[in-house]
């Protein structure tokens, strides 16, 4: 009998790619808060969520994270536990509650792209690079202080696709707002059989669940973002017009579940035999 | 409206990580004849397929992969239009016919790796080097001839997890048999919903459907063929007990079809309820 | 005793990071013929060259190299006899004669940076990508025929470097001529003790020699280039302000000889002591 | 006039791979002390060393690095920025002084490689991976505190060649004691003309010089070891055969002087005149 949560699915269950829930997290967060064109923002919606009543409002996120499963092995082998991540968030209403939704989202490694795609977001490969923070401060190092200064890069398919950074002022008294919302996300798997390449075997509407969240402290200040171009990618469409707060934090989850909120395949199925 | 034939889906279509079919395809291919203990073999078979009358017959491939979709927009920028893959096909029986199927694969893509998901291949990220012909032979390159060596490895996680090699002897006249049946594979994509993580939303045998074959003359001579344990990983269970023929060649063709042989989900469904 | 021809030297001397000399390569090779700003191209050029007489004259290579030590085993483990290359020669003269000298070059391997700097090649690590030919030519693999299209890319540190590609009209009669005058480059290793920074522990120009060249039929075609600026590179500066041809082969050479022009070290030494 | 530190020079100085010094460091350190056989430690020594009086002291080394120039600069592109390297060093004896030498080293990026062989550390490409230390201990980050473990794992050429790790017991009275002789390695660089292979172009024992050196508190514990073999390495002749404690802590400090202490070219000429 096969045996594992995800492909390769094996006689022991030790090859798959994406061991079983639960999956524990900790990464270091920099938030960069901004405005897009409402237009941009309102054309990447999956069908159901209406435009926030502040158009436009969306974050740029780079992290560095850490995770395992329940048994901690990967983090003794951390070419298993670790992988950097830059994703971008845009804020929408979902039955008019206010949600956010996330269109477009790097990371660099294999079982973090495909867990990705289990929690309905649509990531890629690329190459996330972030400013560390280490005890020792100085001149190679930032402190986490006034002045200090935290930047995230992100490529793919070998272009520059991101910058941004925080310039650190104060310790926050509410940290970042644009991210807040509930994450609504949207699973999909294509199939291939002639003739349904536009019916996807897996499409619907899911809602994010997490568990043991942690945070520490958070830093604030000003913030810059830069979103590239490039042939393959529409992530530039969603430049800021106006930039808002950056942040910098650590924070750590848990994921094992996730509620499915629409089912879009009864719809597409509906709509394929109609004119 | 978000189009694409695969996430991120985005208003100009222009970011999904797969394009949509048609996918052409060309490589070099090494192929590795080879058997394997029978137990290890029929305990990597998925539902309903039987042993080979053949026990432990395997195959063991390196392909140097070139592809694109109809634009053909990949052959400029070949980050987006070449992989390199190492998989084992093993035997197996249908309803009685002939099959294989393939438990384990590696490229060293993103877009590969989910263009393999979509068609049942189980693909994990990997590191494959394959020695490469030049029209000019000499020693930096060996011939198609007898005497030239082409080898293969294969890395993942930072381990090596196979060697193969085959020496070159002459033209030959059948060609590999090992990896000859018809292809059938799971396609499978899980659920997150706590308590269904047993219930995946995408299980079923499918079965390869390809067109526009191409095929170069084949070469042939003795193979060599090592695979190497690593915690994480099985493949090392298919480990070869006697080996075959090697074979070299350049193979293309076309994918944009597939069909379903099998739906497990109502299987599963209706396990899920009994004792 | 330790052994070995570049470190680490070792006592059995395995673990050079480049095997001793001669080194025996085989590539394909896409050349693409342009003129650059001639102030640009002066910019560049060592300390006893002049301009070309056909001023700014330069060509752009994107290289796929296959390369083995005298004893082969480099082809058996291809990730330490594969490498792919991108760049730039500019015309000059020394002491009255063409030659040509390489200010920027890539490469994706660290035994070929390595080796490259012994030879003056001022080599940095990028990634390089190349559309391959294969003899099944196709909608995935341009023919070696009139409207063949072969593209090349550069990055480094994450960053679009560099765009080239050529489409083939015909066989070409006399082949490229922007790289052909001899390459004399320079060899530089810096110091570290305090006050010494600027007096390189080894600074000489060097002239090139190789031998057992072999090369395929040659294609030519219309040549495109373009090269994008980076906060860390120079490249750009030598972007073309016109475009000759564009050539397609296979190479294949030996190396095992260096001859030095010029020592700048005592030049340095002398200009060290004066005002 | 070209200018820079180091190759590639170029008009405005700002396409060297290793900008000029001052170099600042900071860096996750995991230490590992142990005893090899102390026949493999002895072979390893350059010439002017002998044995140390302990003999077969050494200590594994992974460190998670950020550096940067006096501009800073790095900070903002962190793929210039960050490495990761493991090494090891022996304990020696250098006219009757207590040093130690770094055989074999691994880093993950071409501007560390490169100011590596500036200062005489012989280093290659790897894969370096360490668990990485979060201020939100939890399943997926262990806490600097008794129970907490730190491993690293070191890939060449496709290849596993080390892991090590340290679980944590208690804050360091006396920190690492294996590492803490001065260094003293080989800075080479070699001779490609025909006939003088053997006659380096650099070949001199160097002494490092640092300051600015700060250090976090110091956990020590339990230690793990294991060095594998590769074709192309001669690591695994260092493996332990007695293992002391382990060590983890943040280190920092700046290099822009470097002693030479001997030179071996002088003494290779007269050899080579000798029968």
């Amino acid at each position: 009998m096969l045996r594992g949560y995800s492909v390769p699915r094996s006689p022991e269950g030790r090859s798959s790619l994406v061991p079983a829930p639960p999956w524990h997290y900790v990464g270091d967060f920099l938030v960069l808060e901004y405005w897009a064109d409402p237009g941009a923002v309102a054309a990447v919606l999956p069908p159901g969520l209406e435009p926030s009543p502040d158009p436009g409002r969306c974050a740029a996120l780079f992290v560095d994270w850490q995770s395992c499963s329940d048994s901690g092995a990967e983090l003794d082998d951390p070419i298993r536990s670790q992988y950097r991540e830059f994703f971008v968030v845009v804020n929408a209403l979902l039955d008019g509650e206010a949600v956010t939704t996330c269109p477009y989202i790097w990371v660099d490694r294999d079982f973090a792209l495909a867990r990705g795609w289990m929690q309905g977001f649509p990531k890629k490969l690329g190459s996330i690079q972030m400013t560390r923070h280490f005890p020792q401060a100085g001149k190679a190092a930032p402190a986490l202080a006034s002045g200090g200064r935290f930047a995230g890069t992100l490529a793919a398919g070998d272009r520059r696709l991101a910058f941004g950074a925080v310039t650190l002022e104060r310790e926050s008294d509410q940290g970042p707002t644009h991210n807040d919302p509930p994450l609504v996300n949207v699973r999909h798997f294509p199939r291939l059989e002639a003739g349904r390449h536009d019916e996807p075997a897996v499409h619907e509407l899911v809602r994010a669940r997490s568990r043991d969240r942690t945070i520490s402290p958070i830093w604030e200040g000003k913030a810059e973002l830069e979103l590239y171009p490039a042939p393959n990618e529409e992530l530039a469409a969603l430049a800021p017009v106006r930039l808002g707060r950056g942040f910098r934090f650590t924070f750590g989850y848990t994921v094992d579940d996730l509620e499915t909120v629409r089912d879009y395949t009864s719809v597409e199925a509906k709509a394929a035999v109609q004119p």
